[in-house]
């Protein structure tokens, strides 16, 4: 078939904007809707159906999760880390929330020409400690560059690959009422940390980043608790409430959040409280849900905390068969309020 | 161990540079003193110090060719394709260049601000044909925007997978003295396209770029040739020199090549002529090298001479074990000259 006949069969799709904006980059309902009318529709398939971090491929008698992800941060050094770190970090718990054990990446860099040196180095050596930190190898590159001012420095690609885990069965069909979710550790750290050097804001100690590898924990709780897992989320751009929102839609069941529960460390909930910033909309990188069964949910908080990086673990609400596809939050004074999808997002490039 | 203590035992290395520069980008000599001294060196392991365009990792029993490329090249429509398309092939041919069959690919943008959603559409369809056309599915993605001035249209990422063909047998150490050089197509005509259109010129027919996918070739001829093929490379950006340069070096043995067995279009050779360029350092994208046992060579050219994508296929030189390292080439008349590796690029942003 040629590829005139091809565009003749494939008509752009009406879409209410005719541009790229930076909300359709944010994770919220923008990017939604380009990727659900336009991306996932003519590039459909099993594996894109299941909107997922990555995909399940099967190799001869292995399972393996694979996952791609490209990192625009601005600034490139922010505090707790860099985009190089980050980079190593975001694909490998990608691959991880698919229960998969990563294993090996490629890095892709695009460089605007004019960078320094050193912090092209710097960021190599970042990326060197999180791949050794995370147990993973790189394997395979690609290194372009662009004129200056058609990049920013530096964009960094990474595509993470991992045998799943022998006990894994991460299905989001797997989740029903009555389940519970669990945050692993303190939230929106990562979007106010940004935020904050970006506005120049300052605080009495430096709010960092939390991008971290989460795989070491995954791997631990799908051992100890298996099928009890019925999917794992890392909530990234969009937050936590972008995330939970588009379970609570694909899964079409209603989700009920619990404000008391959701641990936010005490200078990232005043900041947001100053910026007029709700912390559940704000970027994670180092943090993941888990959706779990009830019977098991208590016991896996008490788990985690023995991990340094989830000694915030907390159980934030649960699955229910009411207001389904939505989500909703009560306060311990009775008030409920509805948690919507966020149209654009807080801040652009945050990853 | 703690980032800080990694940062010391990672100085920086020596680089007669101290910025990045387009030529950095190019294939050339500068892209491989930062890989060596800088990339390779810092992150270096089995698989990278193989130089290929992929790697190869072992799940269960199958062997998989894993590659990743990220597609940054301007303009983003040139005649006989688009970025999109680009992007499918240049990675579809990475790993069947590891003598791998291409499977599953990734798919990352990172789009401008200000992008028109209908020449992002236009690159999906692109993107759409150019994988049915090489029998692979797009399994997984993402999708960034930055900042109007912060990229330049669109970037695109991916990253492909597939099981090694059971006759594989890629290695470059496999190559011996007396192994003879194929290519399989016309070369130059990606770069030629490309200037082409950069500088407005003009040709009786307009020069297209060669991208296409050529796994279904080197499936075909791992299946008859199998162990006679000791190597695939795909002389992209840098052209026949770059990768032939490469190549001896790596082996540290000889080529000579025959310059009248070169196979160039009428038509871009009179370009090359007129702007003053050499075909051999001019990029491709629809052609590969195979390095192949003297005894098969010219059954592989009268079998790929069937492929309408091959039908230029050629015999272009060979190994030998004298001058290692270098390249040399021949005409008619008996004059000899160096090929050498260059150093920069005859234009950036070629793919």
């Amino acid at each position: 078939m040629k590829k005139s006949i091809f565009k003749l069969q494939c008509p752009l799709p009406k879409f209410d904007f005719d541009i790229i904006t930076l909300a359709h980059g944010s994770g919220g309902l923008l990017t939604n809707k380009l990727l659900e009318s336009g991306v996932f529709d003519l590039l459909k398939n099993d594996q894109l159906d299941k909107h997922h971090d990555g995909a399940l491929l099967n190799f001869a008698g292995d399972t393996v999760a694979f996952s791609t992800d490209s990192f625009v941060i601005s600034p490139v050094f922010f505090p707790g880390g860099d985009i190089g770190e980050l980079a190593i970090n975001g694909t490998v718990n990608d691959v991880a929330m698919c229960g998969g054990i990563p294993q090996y990446l490629s890095l892709s860099f695009i460089l605007e020409e004019g960078l320094p040196i050193k912090e092209f180095w710097d960021i190599l050596v970042s990326i060197k400690y999180a791949a050794e930190k995370a147990g993973v190898i790189i394997v395979t590159g690609d290194t372009k560059v662009v004129d200056k001012g058609k990049g920013d420095k530096i964009f960094v690609n990474t595509t993470g690959i991992g045998k799943l885990h022998r006990k894994a069965n991460i299905d989001i069909k797997n989740i029903k009422k009555g389940d519970k979710i669990i945050v692993s550790d303190n939230i929106a750290t990562h979007g106010i940390a940004i935020l904050s050097v970006r506005e120049g804001l300052e605080f009495e100690t430096t709010i960092e980043s939390d991008t971290r590898s989460l795989n070491h924990i995954t791997t631990a709780l799908l051992t100890k608790f298996g099928e009890d897992i019925h999917l794992f989320r890392d909530p990234t751009r969009g937050g936590v409430a972008s995330t939970l929102n588009e379970i609570a839609t694909d899964r079409d069941l209603g989700i009920v959040l619990q404000d008391e529960q959701i641990p936010v460390d005490e200078q990232v909930k005043a900041a947001c409280e100053i910026l007029g910033l709700d912390p559940l909309y704000s970027a994670n990188e180092g943090v993941f849900m888990a959706i779990v069964s009830e019977s098991i949910a208590e016991e896996m908080v008490a788990y985690l905390r023995n991990f340094k990086e989830a000694s915030h673990a907390s159980i934030i609400g649960e699955f229910v068969d009411d207001h389904n596809g939505r989500v909703l939050i009560t306060n311990p004074l009775g008030g409920k309020r509805v948690v919507h999808m966020p149209i654009g997002e807080q801040l652009p490039r945050i990853c």
